[in-house]
């Protein structure tokens, strides 16, 4: 059966082509000191370029991944790029858009210049005597690679793992050269956990004999070695879940039923019939076919070494000159690149005022999950990469909030001055953040913690960053927001004091708004039917609720007291005739179904910004 | 200066002995064929055993332990055992309360026959001989070895790690010789992960040239492969997080002072200047000097192998004959042997009766931390072994609960039935479990989330599981208990229907009390103040209570109704004089503050208990 749907989308043939770099006369300077006189480069490209020569998208590939990202290789009738399932038409980076260039790294073994390589001056390879390489290396050979193929500008960078690190040194050194940057499942600089699988993998290959020094091409390669070192970062590379759900303790029947002498063989060698076992020998037998050791130890040390932080002293210091709107995703499986150190990355780019999108994606395959198990990764990079075209286009629609919301956004961007930078916290689809942008010139992120919400609002064009609100806004960093916006979502959360003091941690004034648990309805509700309150304002069970900390109005008057915070205006809604009557002689707690409060941090010295109103009328 | 408490509570040296076996004429049989002729057991032992000798410890070492768990050894001044701060007079295992005994284990490198030992039929180290062995067979050995010294019953078994798998072989074989068994961050078999690491580091020892099949002892040792190895082990016994807080990416200072030289061979072979790197070179190294290529390959595949489930077809089966107490502890920051794998083991013995206590630890420190991290595990193991003593002590009393509490207690007790199996949830320090074993003859297991509360409970002599009852009783086989008692605590759930329906999986019957939220002292509070009711029964603010899903009696009514739940009984009780009054009115929903509810699972044929009264009256 021929998958006619497959065929619409795939590239075909994608053949890896070669380029040899026009280097000055010294040669091409490393960052430790070393000259290469020759650089070759490998690269493959996919789609159209524009007049612009401004719509191409560049793939840093990880590790030991080469330029064949997309597509199929000559010798093979099935699609055999790396990420074929998201680059091609139609899919996450879109070649019906984007012209697709993705080039082999500087010290790697797939076409561009590498310790295997020869080295012009002996015309043997170059084994011991290829220079150390730098991340910032790998990203000049690529950027020398673009401009002789006359492109200047990108429209996006796109890499997992290591080559989220390059995209990481691409911005910090050429900005203005990128339009917006995916980094997925990678980090400013390694854990020291990574750090040490890494280091144990190249002991494996230093340790192997036939090694030589790293002068191996004419004799035995250190084929053990490099096995090893492949097999332990396999095993970082999969998530613990997924290891046990595809292997468990299966054990491998043929080995069982192989003749006795291969057995033996075997359990002499203290070999197990676990499938784990096997699938590890196989991984490594794989490897040691397509890789080359000298390659593993440079390239894997350029990534142990390259440190954002120690480099630039922070990673705000890094990012100062980052123009480029980025996105950033990590993935729950990972524990190689971890949450947390993407987190990281976020944090110093809000702090710094970037344009920063963050998404942390669930599933359990692991680090590889980029490359395997990318149907959420995919609409995200396409909803972040197409935006500018979508932007071009002025019959873009999206769906309008109810009423009741239209009228609450209305009532707080009334509160929200030009220019402001607002943090929009349970953005949900970015509708409030989508109307600051058009009718206020001010700038917000959104933070959120429903994916699909999100994902709609990052269509909108909006910065938004995935997070529990519970946790604490730790990726927001103090004082970076004019206003904090907190819409409806107060009575979730697990510790709403907490939150208060955080958001008036971040920001300087914030907006709250809520249900008030006191209104006539409320309260009447629970007297005469003895259940717990339902309605529009509040629609769920008390069992399925996710109003965990129901309050009033006036207990909400009575915290910002005790934690001294300034109330600055309280609007109150009613609904119906008895709460608006309630409310127009004065009794806001018992008329109120809806309250927005602007708060601030109460200062030292008195500021002259106006009061808290006087609580004697909320009854 | 002398620290004197230190030295109150040591041991002093403490020496290894060595034992040769008396063996039946044939040898002793391994489990997987082989045989051995002679066996030696080093062993140490420390405290006195009793007239009765039933007071014996038996500790069980783990992967690379050795016989030296506490004192100093002759050549050392200050304690050098691996568990000394865990053995000794007034510590976690008392060494005034018990003799406790260490022995090196089979296919060890420490005195106890291995695969260096000498092989009585040539003469020569085995090597390459040594008979493949198992868990069983380390197990059997330990036990003739306490035969040959007069020990029958054992008070206790202790052990973390691999020595939990020996327990745990232990327990199936021999539980009648065991009283109790603590087991420390262990599993009935290895995650795929772990094996996979077991793997490569075997892989690491049998593809160095020096191995030379296992007949290296007259020439160069596998040193590198057994380093690399262990290497890789050790990164696996620390978390992430105490790697990172402990090496982060810091650099190792002396050597980049060091002679251009010795950089320049550093360099070479492309190690890098990290301190993780020279602590993981230092634990190479300090590993081959004490332990044997040939130990780790066999203890190694012994461990992986070991597979109770595989074993006896499943957990169950296999926990069928134990009579002995246990207690299992997992720890939070252990990736090595995780917290799933004990509350399988919990499960399985929960499911079969057996009188089981968990705990799970918090701590960052990873697997090491049982031999690193042990402040509470002391006091846990020391309330768990001390029981027994105290138990014979008629003086011992404990706190009585509050009155409030006190009378709820005798209610709930009431409504129990003798020799009934109670499973309570939320049992805090285990008063109503006390109660009850005191009372009814019945047997409980207490569920809990509370730590401090939860060690009360075990020295009270209670089984104890601590467990977040929000996370859906995981460890609760189905139709495990008569009565399930849920006290208090259903309005902190964060999903109570959930928990309901949770309760009727593994309880037949269930005793629910509440607080309840229609009582006319809350309704008029809300009424007249606007502010969330607070009192005695419910004496938080809103912002921090744990009182998440506040409901009234006829809420609960009504749930139960939709949830096609039986409601056999209800107890109500009034606070003051207005309640009591409406109480006798009939008025359950305005008058009760407090109730307790006696619920069961809705048969599909109506059984003859005792129907649901009419809701009519729960205004």
């Amino acid at each position: 059966m021929i998958d006619t749907a497959n065929k619409e989308n795939s590239l075909g043939i994608a053949e890896t082509q070669i380029i040899k770099l026009t280097l000055p006369q010294e040669g091409f300077q490393l960052e430790k000191g070393g000259t290469l006189h020759e650089i070759d480069v490998a690269y493959e490209s996919y789609g159209t370029i524009n007049n612009g020569k401004d719509n191409v998208v560049l793939i840093c590939h990880a590790l030991t991944g080469d330029a064949h990202a997309a597509g199929s290789s000559a010798n093979s009738e099935e699609p055999d790029g790396w990420w074929d399932d998201m680059i091609g038409p139609g899919k996450g980076i879109d070649t019906n858009i984007h012209q697709v260039i993705c080039t082999n790294i500087l010290g790697g073994c797939k076409g561009t210049t590498g310790p295997a390589s020869v080295n012009p001056e002996t015309g043997k390879a170059y084994g011991s005597s290829f220079p150390k390489i730098t991340v910032a290396d790998i990203v000049e050979v690529q950027r020398l690679l673009l401009q002789q193929l006359g492109i200047t500008k990108l429209a996006a960078l796109v890499g997992g793992s290591f080559g989220g690190m390059q995209i990481l040194e691409w911005l910090i050194r050429h900005s203005e050269e990128v339009e917006r940057a995916v980094i997925i499942a990678s980090a400013a600089s390694l854990t020291t956990q990574a750090l040490a699988f890494d280091i144990v993998g190249r002991h494996a290959i230093t340790s192997d004999p036939n090694w030589n020094n790293g002068d191996y091409y004419n004799s035995n390669q250190p084929i053990a070695g490099l096995s090893g070192a492949r097999k332990i970062a396999h095993i970082t590379y999969l998530s613990q879940q997924l290891m046990s759900a595809k292997f468990g303790r299966e054990k491998q029947t043929e080995w069982m039923d192989a003749d006795a002498d291969f057995q033996q063989s075997l359990e002499n060698k203290f070999g197990t019939y676990f499938q784990i076992e096997s699938y590890l020998e196989y991984q490594g037998k794989k490897f040691i076919q397509r890789f080359d050791a000298n390659s593993y130890l440079h390239i894997t040390l350029a990534m142990d070494e390259y440190d954002t932080k120690e480099r630039y002293g922070s990673l705000e210091k890094a990012f100062e000159k980052i123009t480029s709107r980025l996105l950033i995703v990590s993935l729950s499986g990972d524990w190689l690149f971890t949450r947390q150190q993407s987190a990281d990355m976020v944090k110093a780019l809000v702090s710094t005022g970037k344009r920063v999108s963050y998404f942390h994606l669930e599933g359990e395959a692991g680090h590889d999950a980029f490359l395997t198990h990318i149907h959420d990764l995919k609409r995200i990079i396409s909803a972040f990469l197409i935006q500018p075209e979508r932007e071009k286009c002025t019959h873009v629609h999206h769906k309008i909030p109810n009423k009741e919301k239209l009228t609450r956004f209305k009532q707080i961007l009334k509160m929200i001055p030009d220019n402001s930078r607002v943090l929009d916290l349970g953005c949900g689809k970015g509708s409030l953040l989508n109307m600051l942008r058009q009718h206020h010139n001010a700038s917000g992120i959104g933070v959120e913690i429903e994916i699909e919400a999100l994902i709609a609002a990052l269509t909108k064009g909006c910065d938004v960053l995935l997070e529990d609100i519970d946790d604490g806004l730790k990726m927001i960093p103090d004082k970076t927001f004019d206003v904090a916006v907190l819409s409806e979502t107060l009575q979730t959360i697990k510790r709403p004091r907490v939150l208060l003091q955080q958001i008036l941690r971040v920001a300087d004034k914030a907006l709250i708004s809520f249900p008030n648990f006191a209104s006539i309805g409320v309260r009447t509700n629970l007297l005469f039917n003895g259940r717990m309150p339902k309605g529009k304002q509040i629609p769920f069970e008390w069992y399925n609720t996710p109003n965990i900390h129901l309050f009033t109005l006036a207990d909400f008057l009575d915290l910002c007291e005790k934690e001294e915070i300034n109330v600055e205006s309280i609007i109150c809604k009613g609904r119906g005739l008895i709460e608006n009557a309630l409310l127009a002689l004065g009794f806001k707690n018992l008329g109120a179904s809806a309250v927005i409060i602007h708060i601030s941090k109460k200062e030292v010295a008195h500021s002259d910004t106006e009061h808290a109103e006087p609580q004697s009328n909320t009854f």
